[in-house]
């Protein structure tokens, strides 16, 4: 197995892909990411990588609180457009087509489109370099009636109906995630 | 879209899977993890949430550095193995057959079997609850030569080459990445 090293990079693949909604004075915005992930299973925790720089670390600093909503393909075009476009200029809700509606226990928006919304409340802010990490407590999780099994009392998703992707940073590309391993 | 409120959980979705390896006095161990992300451009960052009871806390405490290895489809069954069963009892670098190689940068060991190998510097541990969240620097990243693109020059992965999987918490399953999304 004959290795190249590499220059240093953020290798960790594949990578989560979300759609952070938070509320803002004039209007809630949303922005792609992909550096998160689940880092505590209690209490239930979160990690989000923003840069300082995005419009959105501002609203969420002020919120104190934010929505993950995880997209399905359907939802990828507007993936991109939300990665690649500022709320300083867009209003991204509108231009989209995504509803926001009311979280159960946070004051920003959740995305109705996405199949499932992550309510989560900031806990502490750690300045890292490029990109400051968001610490946030989940405090509520939805999901789309229509994911469940068929039975109305199964807790058990189906996950192919969630039609997920995911980001590999080092290409830049997503990818589709395929059939379940045995 | 009818949806479905959970309890609080840990439901960023799909989770990448690493193998992470660490030296240890007597040897060296691996534990699966998908409590990890990507969340800093630069200096490239990675954080990873492992719970303080795990064998493994103590070490990569101990060496102050890691490696995540990415695993392909192939490594699969050691990676379910690596994930359940604990290095006070066992050796799974040698149950896996695995191959330990020194890294450049770091005192753990990666392994030689993994397509992509992640070095890693922690640069903090902050106590979340259940995990611990490590965040580490990316001091060195080392790839297969065979994942390129048959040109020499190429410094462009063939992505599909890699058969990467994710983890779904949601469900607990192991899922294949599938196609690239256009």
């Amino acid at each position: 197995m004959k290795k190249r090293e590499l220059r240093s990079t953020t290798a960790v693949v594949p990578c989560p892909v979300v759609l952070l909604s938070v509320r803002g004075e004039e209007r809630p915005n949303i922005i792609t990411l992909s550096w998160t992930a689940n880092v505590c299973s209690d209490p239930p925790t979160v990690a989000v990588g923003v840069r300082p720089k995005r419009y959105s670390h501002r609203l969420m600093l002020e919120a104190g609180d934010f929505v993950l909503n995880i997209p399905s393909s359907r939802q990828f075009e507007n993936v991109v457009f939300c990665g690649t476009k500022s709320g300083r200029d867009h209003d991204k809700f509108e231009e989209c087509d995504f509803t926001p509606i009311p979280a159960s226990r946070v004051s920003s928006p959740m995305i109705a489109e996405c199949p499932i919304n992550i309510e989560c409340k900031t806990t502490r802010v750690i300045p890292l370099g490029a990109h400051d990490l968001f610490i946030a407590e989940v405090v509520a999780v939805h999901v789309d009636e229509e994911l469940f099994e068929s039975m109305q009392e199964s807790t058990q998703f189906d996950i192919a109906r969630l039609n997920l992707f995911t980001y590999v940073p080092l290409t830049g590309e997503y990818w589709a995630v395929g059939d379940k391993m045995d």
